[in-house]
């Protein structure tokens, strides 16, 4: 298997509501059939798709989704004072906050938010692996 | 916010047997400090984190960390029969089968299998995306 992720799938209630927030954070969203939302990324793309369509394609009960299972995206910052107002604007735009911006142990800024459907965000600067010109990120080791 | 994730991270029961797990599957594992592992992708980091210190870092008690929340992550490839035998691999690495490969109404061919602590995974043929050189996927509107 390579390395690399195509899609990233995150199942919701209401696909006008959830998209309607990753828009007004400020993302574009691609030409999509009806009733899934698609935002393209670096490479790969973010999809909402409706919870009962997903149990449906996995052969799931719907009910069978819910609650966190331990995945968390984060979006990396190029500095320090870009974490807080990310932070507050997906508040804004109807986020649930987990954790304000703090600094933390590892040398590192971030702060943890939940998107309408509960899926949890990470807004981190992380000085020891400086994002690449186009915003790519790399592990430094550190 | 500018569109794009830096950092995937699933929460893990033991590092060691999760970073088997994707070593097992090809992938090549970054240098990392003790207890966590990072296998860098195209632009973005898939992070292995013990559910523990998931849960302290985000100000959790572990016992909120379970189930499943509705993300999915999806390795696409170039080719239908591309699918089922990563599926085949994936099993015999220690995954849970969830929906071996077959057709789906939108045209393309897919599996699901979860891996060791239950975060699953699409593996999928799209012909209306193909993929970049490089492996990049780019939702194509269909």
């Amino acid at each position: 298997m390579e390395q690399r992720i195509s899609l990233i799938t995150l199942a919701v209630d209401t696909i006008d509501r959830s998209a309607a927030f990753y828009t007004a954070l400020g993302w574009q969203e691609e030409q999509s059939p009806d009733g899934i939302a698609a935002f393209n990324l670096l490479g790969q793309t973010l999809g909402l798709y409706p919870k009962a369509m997903l149990a449906r394609d996995m052969g799931l009960d719907e009910t069978g989704i819910g609650g966190f299972s331990g995945i968390t995206l984060a979006h990396n910052v190029p500095a320090k004072e870009d974490v807080a107002p990310l932070y507050d604007a997906a508040l804004a735009a109807g986020a649930r906050a987990i954790k304000p911006p703090q600094d933390v142990f590892w040398g590192g800024h971030i702060a943890y938010f939940a998107d309408p459907d509960g899926h949890v965000w990470e807004i981190a600067w992380n000085p020891f692996s400086p994002l690449g010109p186009d915003g790519a990120f790399q592990w430094s080791g550190a």
